[in-house]
């Protein structure tokens, strides 16, 4: 266990037991880029679905010709949940990234990180989650309507607006899968210093 | 460190350094007693939604008096997708509140228990989370409208369908901070255990 890196033993105080390894240093740099992953993700959600402003004349159905219907993101309170759902995991996601490289520069300091980010990227997972959730079922009344209750459809004519939701749920959803990753690899993290 | 418990060490091998003092058996229970809980809440969501059926004769707007209109959860995807995710949370808080009796019989057990329930824990959260997103975000379209695509309000209509939908909102909302207590008491044990 204690048989690696002389170099750095010189210059730095001797490591307490839960001290990383090699295997665990490469974990922390998976978890370094899944956090910037996630940032990036995050953003091009925000930016997708910010960006989605669409107005027709004429293509909606039920709609005047020559009067103009305008589709914007703040429309629906499940589009702006969703924004500042990913908002903040954006924000989280460059904090935490930040972290990261502390803990790669400090590897003594990262079991206790590794406790802060699981406890805190469950709560971003709820949000994430959610917030996909609620802007896909709305999509979806966009995409396909709902004869029960009288909702038409609206993507038939909103095209580039549609485009732009479905791309965001899908920076989204991919976010979501980054974040239940990094809570995995904090667990096995956690998990691997146990047995040794 | 292997102080307390003479009585059980006198039956049973001894067991391995990572192995439950009396803290940690109590932590076993509220584990234990959260699935329970999972379990309870999820059920009860999944009856109050399947049975919100309601059948309304001239109170829908738009449509011709005396003629029934009929609302049923499987009329919105989202909803069938809400009934089919905390039905898995259902069966999942059972299956695990079962294991997590093992784990209080077996305390030696408990770690290798701790690392599989947070893996599946957050799986199952992010299922959950974004079935209470989609089904609140169309249950919200039910109860405001959105007048921007004009979709119509039909909880004035439906008011015992909407309420249903609410309960069944609200007890997968309480499943979902459940399993976030779960998750959070796993990492907390594993990172317990370190320090020992």
């Amino acid at each position: 266990m204690a048989s690696a890196e002389p170099e750095s033993a010189k210059e730095a105080p001797p490591p307490p037991p839960s001290t990383a390894p090699r295997g665990r240093v490469n974990l922390s740099l998976v978890d370094f880029g899944l956090r910037f992953v996630l940032f990036a993700a995050a953003v091009s959600s925000v930016v997708v679905i910010v960006t989605s402003k669409q107005t027709v004349v004429g293509k909606l159905r039920g709609v005047p010709p020559g009067f103009p219907v305008q589709a914007k993101f703040d429309h629906s309170p499940a589009f702006i949940y969703f924004v500042a759902a990913l908002s903040l995991a954006a924000l989280y996601g460059l904090v935490t990234a930040l972290a990261s490289v502390s803990v790669i520069a400090k590897p003594n300091l990262s079991t206790k990180f590794l406790l802060h980010f699981a406890v805190w990227d469950t709560l971003i997972l709820g949000v994430v989650a959610s917030a996909t959730g609620a802007a896909g079922g709305v999509a979806y009344i966009g995409l396909k309507g709902n004869s029960h209750v009288r909702w038409d459809k609206v993507c038939y004519a909103f095209d580039k607006f549609c485009r732009h939701i479905g791309g965001a749920l899908a920076a989204s959803l991919f976010a979501s899968v980054v974040l239940v990753l990094l809570i995995w690899i904090s667990i096995i993290s956690l998990h691997a210093r146990i047995r040794k």
